[in-house]
């Protein structure tokens, strides 16, 4: 590993040196790939169509298939061979067709609001009273036993105000780059997966209790400051729904409530929150498509996001920005008629803000087998399947060469995660070489989580996410209301969708490979969590 | 007056040396007062009672004659003296009961939005198609004649995204302050006024032009992104009310319609803005109470803050702050029993946010009389009267001694604006000097506008603004539907009441008085605009 370092550094530095001949790929194919991206680039009207007209898209939702049969089409309009769609269980659909959320008494005031997906309706308008019951455990329901009937049940901590003192939109300096290029060892938790589970199935012991106590409405507090909601929910599957409806609100407007609650008398609210379930499919849907290699032994490479959203705004910089990349990267390539050694794919997630189910499907398909999998419920999968031994390979395995996943907002390439593996970055400082003048240059060693490359990683194959710029993206934009069209910054996509288009079309065509990580024999002790879990 | 600088600069050297004979009063007092403050201050629970329970304050809505009973009873249970309210003619009541506001097309969508003040309601739901028109003046009209019948039009220019690069949060750092310290001459443009009474009357001539053409409502667009909204609106006189709904969309919304309705089909829009005038009394009324001087011939000093706000959020940082600090300085010196030798008097104005309405009627009534001020129509007057002359003083006009204002958020006192009158600057210091070590020691020359003691500047009378941390006051709070009690600071606030408290006595006590500025016999060439207008 080491002297293929070695080796491979000594290109990129011929590379720097003028020397055309060690390049991944020619410097006019590189030249066009930058034409055509940054001065007829559609990713504007890409976001237009995905983000305005469509919008937001909740896994399985009316409007997620609305997107997914749009990006068929777009697909299948670029020329893409084996344009197709892979099914994977999933659960229930969901949509919200109106809400209003109101204070009625001590006075009339409009609350900040919005249903929590996978849950009921209230069937019309409810008024009631509130009580603030903050509960976070089972044991907390005995204090509550009896209290609870006829009333509104706020169940989060009120907790004080928050002020932003630090810049909510930023781009990472050379120095923040550079100190991110050190491999620490990741912080491991065995516990992590157990804890979150635990956690989701809280949701539903909760409403069960609740329900049997006669209350009406459950209330959670959004995470957020400064008037943002999320609405995020993870009650999807059919026979698991909740019984009572579920708010999310502001959390001025929730702690106002409770501080109201507290002098008394307390508030009244009406709540008419207007959703249905859609269970004509329940299945979710991976949509794929491709450029076909020349040489069908050769494997292939393949760039993803996640396709699918929250429904608290239109789903822009999550993930709507990487799903528009990825388009586009194909639209460039396309345009360009290349010819790539290796088969590109192109792939759109869906499922992902579930517990990044649409590539673990890919890759229970595809890539791999686990002992015992089919044994395990639907619905602890994402939790339990990383933690099953021995790992199979299947024969697609050795054939998908390289992976790059984009899943932090709209910010520009600064580089890429080698992902703990050093020995792959020769390569990709080789790859990503021609664009270190628009920015991204910089392949750093560390793990990162939370998105579509870690259940390749997990496995040992070459998944790798970009590192971006971080913008607004996890200061206010992330699953929130305001992730629209507005805070996506396409020019920021030109480019990512250059530096995308780039890479793969080097990994495509390059002669040398990333080898493979081993393939684990039992759990890491350097795995992270694999994916984000709300805060509630 | 270089004179009395000179000397009084001397006695704020001499109290950082400790000699405590030249202080204005004696360290017991202060000491009373910083434990009065806090220690035991009422500022979180006012804070409560008029932000949470009573809420919103919109100029002669029902909650601000609410609000009014609520400080008169205030002032009455700390036993001021001579607690009235002082009534002065303005124009309409209008309250909000409910509003709804969806896309219903081409996908079903809620929308953030708030009715603009002042405008009439949509007497049950409207359902029309969008027309994005964006109306800035008179000339734009012809543009548009004919077609807008049956249209919601969307008269603001729909612009592009925002992102904050810089934190919303803040507090003044020593070098900050610094650059505040030195007196620069006011921009002045005479024409602003003019431009501004231009704007306002736009507002009803554009509304005629689309009630005349047919259109069912008007939207502007947000003038800040992030979800927020104010709902400002300037059509409160009676006669003069608006003839169609108007409603203010979040920009993020607002502009996505605006991209929705140019690739097409125009989005329908649902409306249900139930809202309602009142107009049982047109009268606005400032609150005062006060304690009174042992010497009547002394004249008085006072402390006041607006205590309207617009109807978006709780009124919290504009202005409960400065309110709710008045009466707490009122409350910490009945606590203490004082008996100065001025009278010390706390006033709560109204209409500031229409043009510092409340503290000119005040001016008006007890100071001064402008030359052929009586034959200015009423709905001009703020903008007229302060160039009418000469200028005759009442008899009241040498009473009045010093006026410290609070308008600026919830952010503590770190100094106070001489407002371009460095002759103040000395007895301002030594009346600011035992709260040094509070943050608050710095005076300024500058001068400052948009609040309610620039008309006694403009007059040569003492009135004076502090300085605050700005906190994320005009960041995100100033005027949004987020200026609620989370963001306030009450530790902040506690701060800020003692050294309220502590300067009033200090001026009421003091042997000495700031010398009135030369009452003006023209207009100045050095005087800013009076107060701001809303950006649209």
């Amino acid at each position: 590993m080491i002297n293929l370092r070695f080796l491979l550094a000594g290109a990129a530095l011929c590379y720097a040196g003028q020397s055309a001949s060690l390049l991944a790929q020619d410097a006019a194919d590189t030249a066009r790939i930058i034409d055509e991206g940054m001065n007829r680039s559609q990713v504007q009207q890409s976001a237009h169509e995905l983000l305005d007209q469509i919008g937001q898209r909740l896994t399985n939702s009316p409007n997620m298939r609305r997107a997914e049969a749009w990006a068929t089409a777009e697909m299948q309009a670029l020329g893409l061979d084996n344009v197709h769609k892979e099914g994977f269980e999933f659960g229930r659909g969901w949509e919200m067709m109106s809400s209003d959320v109101r204070m009625v008494a001590p006075r009339a005031l409009e609350l900040s609001a919005i249903p929590v997906a996978w849950t009921p309706g209230t069937n019309g308008t409810i008024e009631a009273e509130i009580i603030v019951a903050p509960i976070s455990e089972v044991a907390h329901f005995e204090a509550y036993r009896g209290k609870l009937a006829g009333k509104i049940v706020l169940y989060s901590l009120p907790g004080t105000g928050d002020e932003p003192t630090s810049a909510a939109f930023s781009r990472l300096t050379s120095a923040e780059i550079g100190k991110l290029d050190e491999y620490a060892v990741p912080q491991h938790d065995p516990q992590d997966i157990a804890r979150y589970a635990k956690r989701r199935e809280f949701a539903l012991q909760l409403d069960d209790f609740l329900a049997s106590e006669g209350a009406v409405a459950w209330v959670k507090k959004s995470y957020r400051d400064g008037n943002l909601l999320h609405g995020s929910g993870y009650t999807y599957k059919a026979g698991k729904s909740p019984k009572l409806p579920g708010i999310e609100i502001a959390a001025e407007d929730y702690r106002r409530l409770a501080r109201l609650a507290r002098t008394g008398p307390a508030p009244r609210l009406s709540i008419n929150s207007n959703v249905r379930f859609v269970d004509d499919d329940t299945k979710a849907y991976n949509i794929l498509g491709e450029i076909r290699g020349t040489d069908p032994a050769a494997g292939y490479v393949m760039a993803g996001a996640h396709f699918d959203s929250w429904a608290a705004g239109d789903g822009a910089v999550d993930n709507g920005a990487g799903s528009i990349t990825v388009l586009e990267a194909a639209r460039i390539l396309k345009q360009m008629g290349v010819r790539p050694r290796r088969t590109i794919r192109f792939a759109l997630w869906s499922g992902e803000e579930q517990g990044l189910l649409g590539s673990l499907a890919y890759v229970r398909q595809h890539l791999v087998s686990r002992a015992g999998e089919d044994a395990v419920a639907a619905d602890s999968l994402a939790d339990e399947w990383r933690n099953l031994y021995p790992i199979t390979p299947k024969p697609g395995y050795s054939q998908l060469k390289a992976y790059f996943n984009m899943d932090n907002g709209s910010g520009k390439f600064r580089g890429i995660h080698a992902e703990g593996n050093a020995a792959a970055e020769p390569l990709l400082r080789k790859w990503m070489a021609p664009f270190a003048d628009m920015g991204a240059s910089t392949v750093v060693a560390g793990k990162t989580g939370g998105t579509d490359h870690v259940y390749l990683q997990a496995i040992g194959l070459p998944g790798y996410q970009f590192i971006q710029d971080p913008l607004d993206y996890f200061a206010r934009l992330h699953h929130t209301n305001i992730d629209t069209f507005d805070h996506l910054r396409t020019d920021d996509l030109r480019q990512a969708s250059v530096v995308m288009a780039g890479m793969l079309l080097a990994a495509a065509n390059d002669k040398d490979t990333i080898a493979p990580m081993p393939l684990p024999q039992k759990p890491l002790d350097t795995d992270p969590f694999e994916y984000d879990y709300p805060e509630d």
